[in-house]
C-alpha cells in the first residue's frame, strides 16, 4: 500500500513552467526609488526592485549624533551624558511612502550598522536605525526587508534578539539576513560603518579571538539567529552566492535552509567567449536546484549597471539572449547591454532541464507533511488507488516478479498443474492484471483470487471479472472475493474443495516498509498459503533511515496547532510523517564520497521481514491471542504480535556539523528473487532507498519517504556521532514506533607515559546530549 | 524590598527536629517476608524493610525456560523458535500478597537481569521480569520498588525505554534505581546474571569498547535514563555509599539529584576503638546535607544482619548507641549488637548539628518557587512585613549605615544643622526606628519622614508617630506621608516652605537587586534629594549569577500546567523564580577551588547601579516622556527608562560534565560607603551572593536567591564553557529580563608544521549548542 495519500494528480504531470522572479538591486542605487524607476524596471524584465529605505543623509545625522555624543562623554564623563536618540525620520533620510508600487519593492536596511558590536553605545544605537528603518517599511506597506548579516561571529545572540525584536514591528514583516555562503559578502558597507567607532568594553575581561575563518562559519551564525528566533517563519535569508562555490556538502547545507532571495552580485557571473555575462556550470546547477522547490527563492541581480530607459530597449529583447548575428556584426564594440545579465537568466529560466519523474508527479507536494494512511481501518477512494496505479515502474516490476515465480513453480511442481494465484488488497485490480499479463507472457496457466475489503472496490472487481478479457484468460474468469484478506479462508478449487495458494500477490508496503502493518496483514493470511512451495510476493522488505536536517519540516511542525492537528500539541512530534522530502540535507555521508561533487549518505538497514513466516512462529502467536495456560504450559493472552516486534541501535558518523531534526526513512523490498542455486538467478526489486532506488526501480512515484522528527533538534558539532534507537513496538491492539537520537564524539585523551616516556593516545567516547524518547503509541497504526 | 512572599513565619523558628525513616535490606533475604518480619522489624526500630519481590524458585523457572530456547536454537534454528515467553508468577515464585503492613515495605526487583543487553533475548527475557515484577508489587499496593541500575554505559536508551514502559504499569509506581555513586555496586547479582548468557548480535559492527572507567559514569547514566523518561517524579535514585566517598564536587551532584533513598551497605562503615560501627566524618556530613532537604532521603541498611527477634532487645535499648560500662565491663566479648548499625543512625539523628539561620527561617521553603513581589502594583499585608522585620541582621546594618552618613553629614554641614531624613516605602516602620536610633546613637539632630502608598500601613505608621517615645526623639514626632513616594513633593520644613532630603532611605531590593524595581523607584524620588550632598541608602547594588544543574526545580516547573499557573505554557519558562535554593549543584566552579573539600562556585557581576544618578541622566529621562520636538531637538515620547537599560555577557567554564537547568541569581549592595579619602573609612553592605554573605551579612534571611529557568536544559561535557547573555530591558511602562546560555567547548588543532617540521597546535571555539532566547516581557515588573 503506497503513501501518497490525497496527492490527486488524476493526469500523467506535464513538466510545470519555472517560476523565477528576478529583481534588481544597486548597493549604492543613485535614482531615487520613484514609481518612474519601478516601472522602468518592469518595462525592463524585472519583477522587483531592492531599495535603500534610508538615504546618505540619515546616515550623516546618526554620525553627527554618535560624534556630539562621543564628545560630550569626554568633556563630561560617562556617568552625565544620557544614550543618544536618533530622532524619527523626515522626509529628507527617506524616499519611501506608501504607494500601491510598493508590492515591487524590496527594502533594504542600512548595512553601515553593527548590531551586534560588543559596545553598548554602537549596539544601542545600531538597534534604533533598524528599528526606525523597519517599522518606516511597514508602515509604508512593504513587507520585504533585506537585513545585514552580523559582521563576525561575535555577539551573535545578541544580534539575534534584535532581530527579534524587529520581527515584533509588523505582523506582515519578513526579514531576509543577507549572509554570505561562507566568508564574507561581496560589497562592504557604505560610507563609515559604526564598528569602527565602537570602544570595546563590553564582555568582560578580554576574549581571546576566536580563530580563523571557517567554512561553515556563515551557516552557524545563521543557524544561532534562527534558533533563537524560534525558527520564526518570517524570518528566512538572503544568500549571496560567490564567483566560486564552495563544496557540495555546504551548498547541500544552504539549500535545506529558508532561502527566500538568492543574491547574484555582479562578481559571480563569468563572461563567456562573446563577452556576454553567464553562469558557471556548478551556479547553474545550483540554481536549477532551487528552482525545483515548492517555493523557490527571488533572485536578485547585484549591481549589474542602471535600470535602463525605456527608450534603450524593446519588451522583444528581453526574451532572446544575445544580439542576433547580424547585430552583432554590425556593432562590434557595441556599449554593453544594459540587461544582460537579466536576459541570460530569463533564458536560464526557459532552457531548466526536465524534472525527475517523482517531482514531476509529486509537484505540490514537496516537503509537504502527511500522516501514513491507515488502510485497516480506513477504505480507500477510487480516486486514491488512481493515483497509485499510474506508477510507470511498481506494477510492471511486480509483472516481472509473477514471471519468475511462475517459471520456478512450473519447474517445481510439473507442467500440468495449475497455479492458483491470489491477489489480496486487490483495489481495482492492478495486481490481478499484472498477474494476469504474466500468465499470458509465460504461457502458464493461472487459477485466479482477487480478495478485497473495500465494499466499493469490490463492485469495481466484479466489473472487470466480467468484462475484461485477461481476466478469463484461461476460461475461468477470476473469482472475486469479499473478504478483510485475515479473515478469507482459503480458494474454493473447482471440485469444491479449499485448496491453498501458490502465489499471493500483495501491495501492502507503507513508506517505511512495515509501517502499514504489510508483516500483520500477510501473518494473518497465511493459512491459505501452500505451506510447501507457497510464494509471497514481495517475499521480504527492509526499513532504512539516515539523519538529516530539515529545518522546513521542524519549522512547519512547530507551527501546527492542536486545533490544526486534531491531537495534543505535544503528540505532534511522537508520529512519523510521510513526506516528498526535498528541502532537506544529509548529515551523515559515505567517507569516501563526502570531497566529491555528489557526496552519498549513510543510509542504514533498520530491520527486515521476509514471508512466509516458520509455522511454529505462526502458532504460537495463535496460541498467546487465545491465552490461558493449556496442556503444553502457559502461552499468554497477550503477545500474539509479539514476533513482529524489531529494534535496532544504529551510529551515524557527521562530518560537518550541523542540526538534525529527524530521521529520514525509506523502504527496499526483494519482489522475488530466484534461488541462489540457479546460476542466473534473477531478482526483482523496490527501493525508495536513494542509494539504491535508480538501480532497482527508477523512476517508481508510489512511494514519498518517511520522516521521524525530533522535538528538540540536536546540535551536532563537527564529526560528531549520533547513534539512534528505534523500536518497532507491539501489543495485540496496534503498532507503534519509538525513537530516540543521542549524541557522541570521540575524544583523544593524550596518556602521558610510563618508563619510556613515550606518551599514548586513547579515544574516549564523549556523551553530548540526546533527543528525547519520542513514541507514536497514542497513533500507532490499528490493527 | 524582599521577596520572600508568603513565607509566613510568625514566629522566630526553632531548630525543627530532624526526620529519618531507617529500612532494612539484605541483599539476599533468607527469610521470607511475613507480617511478623516486619512487626519484629518494627520493633527493632526499623521503618522500612525491603524485599525481594521473586524468590529463587523463579529465577531458576526464568533460566530453564531460557536454556531450553537456546536448546531449541541449536537444533531448529532461530527462524523456527519463537522468543521464550516467561509465564505469569506463582505462589512458589514470591512471598508477596496484598496486606496492609506493606505499606512498610520496599520491594526490590530481581537483579539478576540485563534490562539493557545487547542481546534480544536477553533483553527481551529481562523486561518480562521486569514487567511482571513490578506489576505484580503495585498489585499488592506497594508503591516502592529498588530496581537495579544498568550495568554498562551501553544501551543506557534502551534501559530507560524498559523504566519508562514500567513507570506506566501503575499510576502510583514510585521507581528508584539502585546506583553507586560511582563506579561499581557493592553486591553483584545472586545467581546467575542473564548477561553471562548474552550473545552480541545486536549492535551494527563491533562497536569499540568505551574505554575506561570514569569517575561521572554513573552519574552521566542517571541523566541518561531521567532524561529519557521526561524527569518522571515517580522516577528517583536508591544512592549507594561507597566506604570512600568520591570528590566533594561529585557529592555535590548526586546531593543535586531527587535521592530517594540512601544505600548503606556494612561496608560503608568504620569501627570505632569500642568495635562499634561508625560512620567516617565525611559521610556524617554529606548525611547531614541530604538531611536538610525539604524531603529527605530514606536510609537503607544494607547487609548489616538479619533483624533479630523481639527476645533479643528491648525497644529501650534502641535509642542509646552504646552499652553501659557496666554492661562492657560485664560482656567483654559480647556478641555482636543485631541492632548496632541501626543504634548509631539513630544516635546521629538526635545530634544533628543546628541549621544555618536562613535554612531554620525558610523551613519548608527549601527549592519552593515562587513568583517575585510587584511592590508597585500590590499593597502588602502586615503579616508579610512582620516577616521582613524578624530580620536579624539587615536592619541593624541600615542602622549602622545611617550612623555613618549622619556622622559624615555633621562633618560636612556643621553641627547645628538639623538632618532631613526621609523613609519612603516605610512599611510598619523599622528603617525609621533605625534610622532614629542612629540619631540617638550619634546625638545627631534629625526631623524626619515616613512616607508610605499602602493606605492600610499608614495607619499604623501615624499610631507609632502618636505613641512611641523614640518616634519623637528631638520633639517634633515623625512626620508621615500618605503617598506614591515618586509622588511625593518633598519634606515641608518649620517654616513651611518645601525642602530637601539630605538621607534617604529605602528597602526596595529584590532576590536580583534590581528586580523590584529599585532603579525606577528611586528614580521617581531623587528630585527631593538635596542635590549637593543628598544621600541614597542604598547606595549601590549589583546583580550576580552563576549557572547551575537544578533538575529539582526543572521538573517542578515542567509539570506545572497552565492551570496552575495562570499563564500559558510556555511562559513559565519566560520568568525568573524567587527560591530558598538548596538541591542544586554550581557547575562552573573556582578553578583553585575545584579539587578541594569545599569547591566555591563561579559567581559573576552581571552590573550596578547606583544612586543618585546624574542629573542630566534624569532631565532627559523626563523630556522623553513628554516626548515631542522640542527647542533642544527631538526628545522622543518613548524610552523615558531607557538609562536603567543594563546588558551583560559572562562566561562560565565548566570543569565537570553536567546539565544546565538555568542561572542562580544574587545580590550585593553597599548601603553606605565613606568616602575613601577617609583613612579608617567604613562601608556596610549586604549580600546573599553565598561568596560572600557570610562575609558582609551573615545570617541574614530576608532574601531568597532567584533562578532563571531555561526551557530545553543544556549537557555540558567536561570543560564545556557556558556563555550568558542577559539583559534587563525597560520600555515606558514596565521592566522585564531576557537571557539566554549558549555552549562552547575550546578545542585544541594540531596543524602541522612548515618547514621546521614542527607542529603547531591552536585553540578554536567550538559552538556546541544554545538554551532559546527566554524573556519575561509578558510577566514583566509594571511600573
Amino acid at each position: 500500500m503506497t503513501a501518497s495519500n490525497g496527492n490527486a494528480f488524476a493526469h500523467a504531470p506535464d513538466e510545470p513552467p519555472t517560476i523565477l522572479y528576478i529583481g534588481h538591486h544597486e548597493s549604492q542605487r543613485q535614482t531615487p526609488v520613484s514609481v518612474e524607476l519601478i516601472q522602468n524596471a518592469q518595462y525592463a524584465g524585472y519583477d522587483l526592485i531592492s531599495a535603500p529605505i534610508t538615504k546618505p543623509h540619515f546616515q550623516s545625522r546618526v554620525l553627527t549624533t554618535l560624534r556630539e555624543h562621543v564628545d560630550a562623554l569626554a568633556t563630561k564623563g560617562s556617568k552625565h551624558v544620557p544614550m543618544p536618540l536618533i530622532s524619527p525620520l523626515t522626509p529628507l533620510d527617506t524616499d519611501f511612502a506608501p504607494a500601491e508600487t510598493n508590492l515591487s519593492l524590496i527594502a533594504v536596511t542600512s548595512s553601515w550598522i553593527d548590531l551586534a558590536s560588543s559596545d553598548p553605545l554602537i549596539a544601542h544605537v545600531s538597534r534604533q536605525v533598524l528599528n526606525l528603518e523597519i517599522a518606516y517599511a511597514a508602515f509604508c506597506g512593504i513587507s520585504n526587508v533585506i537585513v545585514q548579516g552580523p559582521v563576525s561571529n561575535r555577539g551573535t545572540a545578541q544580534y539575534a534578539r534584535s532581530v527579534r525584536e524587529a520581527l515584533g514591528l509588523g505582523p506582515y514583516i519578513q526579514l531576509q539576513i543577507l549572509l554570505p555562503m561562507t566568508g564574507e559578502l561581496e560589497e562592504g558597507p557604505d560610507g563609515t560603518h559604526l564598528g569602527e567607532l565602537a570602544r570595546s568594553e563590553y564582555l568582560e575581561g578580554d576574549f581571546e579571538d576566536d580563530g580563523e575563518f571557517e567554512l561553515y562559519e556563515s551557516w552557524e551564525i545563521w543557524n544561532s539567529i534562527r534558533q533563537l528566533c524560534e525558527y520564526n517563519t518570517r524570518l528566512s535569508i538572503a544568500l549571496e552566492l560567490p564567483r566560486q562555490l564552495p563544496s557540495a556538502t555546504l551548498q547541500s547545507r544552504w539549500f535545506s535552509e529558508p532561502v527566500r532571495l538568492l543574491n547574484l552580485p555582479r562578481t559571480s557571473f563569468l563572461r563567456n567567449a562573446k563577452g556576454f555575462p553567464v553562469l558557471s556550470k556548478p551556479h547553474q546547477q545550483y540554481l536549477t536546484r532551487f528552482l525545483r522547490l515548492r517555493t523557490a527563492p527571488w533572485v536578485l541581480l547585484s549591481d549589474v549597471g542602471t535600470i535602463p530607459e525605456p527608450a534603450c530597449q524593446s519588451i522583444q529583447q528581453v526574451a532572446t539572449m544575445e544580439p542576433t548575428p547580424a547585430e552583432a556584426a554590425a556593432n562590434p564594440k557595441q556599449p554593453e547591454d544594459p540587461i544582460g545579465h537579466l536576459r541570460y537568466m530569463r533564458h536560464l529560466q526557459q532552457t531548466q532541464p526536465p524534472r525527475p519523474m517523482i517531482e514531476r508527479f509529486g509537484q505540490g507536494y514537496q516537503d509537504y507533511l502527511q500522516s501514513p494512511l491507515q488502510p485497516l481501518t480506513d477504505n480507500l477512494e477510487s480516486i486514491t488507488y488512481e493515483v497509485f496505479e499510474k506508477d510507470p515502474v511498481k506494477y510492471d516490476s511486480y509483472q516481472q516478479a509473477c514471471v519468475l515465480a511462475l517459471k520456478d513453480l512450473r519447474e517445481k511442481l510439473g507442467k500440468d498443474r495449475e497455479i492458483n494465484v491470489a491477489v489480496v488488497g486487490a483495489g481495482r485490480g492492478p495486481l490481478m492484471t499484472g498477474a494476469l499479463r504474466a500468465s499470458k507472457q509465460t504461457g502458464i496457466k493461472v487459477r485466479c483470487w482477487a480478495v478485497e475489503k473495500n465494499l466499493n472496490a469490490y463492485v469495481h472487481l466484479q466489473r472487470k471479472a466480467a468484462t475484461e478479457e485477461l481476466w478469463r484468460l484461461w476460461g475461468t474468469p477470476v473469482t472475486v472475493v469479499k473478504s478483510d484478506m485475515r479473515a478469507w479462508s482459503g480458494p474454493v478449487l473447482p471440485d469444491g474443495t479449499i485448496g491453498k495458494v501458490d502465489i499471493l500477490i500483495s501491495e501492502l508496503l507503507g513508506s517505511f516498509a512495515d509501517n502499514e502493518l504489510s508483516p500483520e496483514c500477510l501473518d494473518g493470511i497465511q493459512h491459505v498459503l501452500n505451506p510447501d512451495h507457497g510464494v509471497s510476493i514481495p517475499q521480504s522488505y527492509t526499513a532504512h533511515f539516515t539523519p538529516i536536517a530539515a529545518p522546513r519540516l521542524y519549522s512547519d511542525i512547530l507551527g501546527r496547532s492542536s486545533t490544526d492537528l486534531n491531537m495534543t500539541v505535544a503528540e505532534k512530534w511522537d508520529l512519523p510523517y510521510v513526506v516528498l522530502l526535498h528541502q532537506y540535507d544529509d548529515l551523515a555521508l559515505q567517507q569516501q564520497t563526502v570531497a566529491t561533487d555528489s557526496p552519498l549518505p549513510e543510509i542504514k538497514e533498520a530491520w527486515e521481514f521476509s514471508h512466509p513466516i516458520a509455522p511454529e512462529i505462526l502458532e504460537q502467536a495463535k496460541a498467546r491471542a487465545g491465552g490461558g495456560v493449556g496442556t503444553g504450559g502457559w502461552v499468554g493472552g497477550d503477545g500474539s504480535n509479539e514476533h513482529n516486534f524489531r529494534s535496532c541501535v544504529l551510529r551515524f558518523k557527521c562530518q560537518n556539523r550541523g542540526v538534525c531534526h529527524g530521521l529520514g526513512g525509506y523502504f527496499e523490498s526483494v519482489l522475488y528473487a530466484q534461488s541462489a542455486d540457479n546460476e542466473q538467478a534473477k531478482k526483482v526489486e523496490l527501493s525508495t532507498n536513494p542509494l539504491t532506488m535508480d538501480q532497482k526501480s527508477q523512476d517508481m512515484i508510489s512511494w514519498f519517504p518517511i520522516f521521524f522528527p525530533l522535538k528538540t533538534p540536536i546540535h551536532v558539532p563537527d564529526g560528531g556521532e549520533l547513534e539512534v534507537s528505534m523500536w518497532r513496538q507491539t501489543d495485540d491492539r496496534k503498532v507503534w514506533y519509538e525513537w530516540v537520537v543521542e549524541l557522541f564524539e570521540t575524544e583523544e585523551i593524550r596518556i602521558d607515559g610510563g618508563e619510556d616516556g613515550a606518551s599514548e593516545i586513547r579515544t574516549r567516547r564523549k556523551r553530548l546530549g540526546s533527543s528525547e524518547l519520542h513514541s507514536s503509541r497514542k497513533n500507532g497504526c490499528l490493527m
